[in-house]
């Protein structure tokens, strides 16, 4: 069969002829948003199922350009090597097809994604333990250190991402730093933005940090661990979407997460002690499982005091990514409601502070002592 | 056709087939080692070329093991790649078959083997340039500073080689460092190599330059650049034999070169000036010739200063590596005839220098802050 969108009739159909739902009716909708997949929630009695399926574009602020549908096999495949080892935090794959590019997922009605949550003021008690400890299992299994380079060379093969990954080089180490197309500079920051243009260091650290993106195949990374590609209740957390999934940095999807839960006390500065402690529990959560798996870590990965300077450089990658993604979500293509939902003045000023905040975390990443130093710079920032 | 050995017969017959040959006699004789390929010369009037076949096991001192017959495919694919770039400096393939596993090469006869030619007292005044040249083309062409991320990405995919890179990674990174089996220790030498296991501090920056083996996937490397894998005359230069060819970090097949040269120094310290100033050379020419065309980098590769500390952590990089290999040709299984054929009392007085040479260029890798300092640490060892 040949690919084509499932429309909510066809959908239903063809999940039925899989065996996953009995005769007579079954309730359908698609829910996505439409601007990369479709997402259809099915419902028939007790059972509930998502079939997500990819579009072969993607459309971002009226613009549309082809995209590869290999990405629904390649995020498939990422949520099953992430179930592996940390189960409790992805949602089953119930099946999934390549050349019709969808995945048949347990349906998360009960859990909201953890942006709209917050911007109604909800508070995940669980959410920065989950995440860390999510991080600290999968970073370390798809490493060299759990596996051994023969096997992880093997993993590695199948998460060659080069379109995904292009969007991300573009949009968040290369674009924001020049006057591109693709950015969504408003009028009033143009100066703020353009002086950011001019610091030359700034833009010799970022490449660094783009060159790190682009050649340390360090471990398996989501690619996109934001606020909007997490699910949540009080008590449970589901890391959703790796569409973007490739071999990378360790330190990436640390300074994502750590960006979003910064920009989320831009809305909410109410909320800055939690957000800030879990800013702390997601890395001393990741840093202690990480730590714990690497008692296992084949030789000679096991040398003493090795681990020590391996979390020193995570340490630093993850601050300098938290950086860029700050500036990114300020000036480049995608912004967050975060931000863009706050009255216009405020708005500017947390921009701005975006930016500053950016700038101070990739230019002093390697000189930040401790998780509590950096928390004392990210809450810093005047609100 | 199921791959098979070929004989001095059925090679003939095989590439008469293909054309290359005319009705009646042709000469052929089966020049290689027989550890891992066999390699048949075969020649017909002004014809004259060279079939190497991989064998599906290595042997080496005594030992066999089964060996992926791919790297053959690997080999010849390298060689193209490295073509586009330096075609001057590699020999010209003809033709390849991935199931027989064999490349038909260009016939070399007219050069020698750098290190057979080193042994006799030979001098190739061309060597260094040449090979800094290789280095600055096919390193900058082959990374994603030429090509751009996505078609880098995709050269990338084809020189997986995990069999291969696990015997670089064995017998440089972890076995020397330890009581292993593969090693291959002088009796006499054994206090000097158990005080290299002790050291704490060594042992941990020697795991550093492995994790950057295993996960820095900067450019296309040769994987095996030593003084027997190149063929010269005087006035020419080729290299051969890539099938360790993979995507690693800039400054391995740097450091490897450079610890060969060095090398070939303990055999004949008559040679010192030349060979040091070789070490100057291949570095000189590598960063010269990386340099211009750095000049046509894609952005935001080509951001005003990144160069510059590009070439820092290359250089670095280069002396940690070199450090490694100095120490595993002096305890490690594969030694070279460099040390290997010198008198006892001289050859151990040898291999004490490559063990402390090794480990000051391993632990001062960072502070070493020219080329120029470098031929001064390397030269400073008492002959």
């Amino acid at each position: 069969m040949s690919y084509q969108p499932f429309t909510e009739q066809t959908v239903v159909e063809h999940v039925r002829q899989l065996g996953y739902l009995q005769d007579g009716i079954a309730e359908c909708e698609e829910i996505g948003d439409g601007n990369l997949n479709l997402v259809f929630r099915i419902r028939q009695g007790e059972q509930r199922l998502i079939v997500k399926q990819a579009l072969p574009y993607a459309k971002v602020v009226g613009e549309s350009w082809p995209l590869t549908l290999e990405r629904a096999w390649i995020e498939q495949l990422a949520l099953r090597e992430f179930a592996n080892v940390a189960p409790r935090f992805v949602p089953d794959v119930l099946g999934s097809d390549r050349t019709l590019a969808y995945t048949i997922l347990e349906d998360l009605s009960d859990y909201e994604i953890v942006r709209t949550g917050y911007l109604k003021g909800e508070s995940y008690p669980e959410l920065a333990r989950h995440v860390g400890e999510f991080l600290g299992e999968t970073l370390f299994a798809t490493s060299d250190y759990a596996a051994g380079p023969i096997a992880k060379k093997r993993i590695e093969r199948d998460y060659y991402n080069p379109e995904l990954c292009d969007i991300t080089e573009k949009l968040i180490f290369t674009d924001p730093f020049k006057d591109a197309e693709s950015n969504n500079i408003e009028a009033a920051l143009r100066e703020d933005v353009e002086r950011l243009w001019q610091d030359q260091a700034l833009k010799v650290e970022v490449t660094k940090l783009k060159v790190g993106f682009v050649t340390k195949h360090e471990a398996l990374l989501h690619g996109d661990l934001h606020t909007g590609s997490i699910f949540a209740t009080q008590q449970e957390t589901k890391i959703i979407d790796p569409e973007f999934a490739f071999y990378g940095p360790f330190g990436f999807d640390l300074g994502q997460i750590i960006a979003h839960l910064t920009l989320s006390t831009f809305y909410d500065p109410f909320k800055r002690f939690e957000r800030f402690t879990d800013v702390l529990t997601v890395w001393e959560t990741f840093e202690k499982t990480f730590r714990a798996n690497f008692e296992r870590a084949v030789e000679p990965f096991n040398t003493d005091g090795f681990v020590d300077e391996l979390l020193r450089t995570i340490f630093s990658d993850t601050i300098g990514y938290a950086g860029c993604e700050l500036i990114r979500r300020a000036v480049g293509l995608a912004g967050v409601a975060d931000l863009e939902t706050l009255p216009e003045a405020t708005r500017l000023e947390r921009k701005r502070d975006a930016l500053a905040l950016g700038t101070a975390l990739i230019k002093e990443r390697h000189s930040v002592e401790s998780i509590d130093d950096l928390v004392t710079l990210l809450s810093g920032v005047r609100v």
